[in-house]
């Protein structure tokens, strides 16, 4: 069964899964979140528990979710799950949380190609509302 | 000077935050935090400093990030701040946070637009790492 390995600097993933599941309520067993801490030794704590879930997960696909491309738990994680099969899916949102949550396949290809295209053409929209000074009531908003 | 909302369904929106400043270090005085809290009233309880934030910031352009299109901390702060000049992104990401706080311009429209090309654009990618069961020698990692 595909797991999921959700990571950031700070307590950011923690609370993106923890939002997740306010919102749709699934079950978040198989998601494995790792977090850079702050202070002394933060990056080595976060390697050396990277390096452990790696090897708890080995027989797995593993579909990773990562804050920020290029970022210390990025490249972190891609060296602790060199003998294992991941997809890395960095600059995770809310949406793309979610669906990962409420997937019950084990396509991990299609999964990661789902999650991409949802997260950069649906879930990052802009809504313009420009309130004019003398057009207060022509104000409108405008979903781009 | 352009203000800040970053908004969520629980601490995901303050956690973005704490994880944009532990990277970036940036001022944050002007970036404003909601968040909508599980139990009684919490959506009351929303809205209500919603509203209280949108008078504070009623002479100013604001940015609002919010977590999900079409969520109630989104619909929320569209109602909230109607009689506010505002631009609002959807779907942030913790790159799209780094972006806002970095940004030093007085130029709401290019901001919003500046980030939500780089969140759908740049933030988001795929990193293929398949280990073939006989072919361990040659596995590589394609960025796509």
């Amino acid at each position: 069964m595909i797991q999921y390995v959700l990571a950031s600097h700070g307590n950011f993933a923690r609370e993106a899964l923890n939002s997740a599941i306010m919102i749709c309520g699934e079950d978040a067993r198989r998601v494995h979140v790792l977090s850079v801490q702050d202070g002394d030794n933060g990056i080595a704590r976060f390697g050396e528990a990277a390096a452990a879930l790696a090897e708890e997960l080995r027989e797995d696909p593993v579909l990773i979710m990562a804050d920020l491309f290029g970022g210390s738990p990025f490249m972190t994680l891609l060296s602790g799950f060199r003998d294992t099969e991941y997809i890395c899916l960095t600059g995770f949102n809310l949406a793309m949380v979610i669906q990962m949550l409420q997937y019950d396949g084990d396509d991990l290809e299609e999964l990661a190609a789902d999650i991409e295209s949802m997260g950069k053409d649906i879930s990052i929209r802009l809504i313009h509302k420009i309130v004019a000074e003398e057009e207060q009531d022509d104000c409108s908003v405008s979903f781009g």
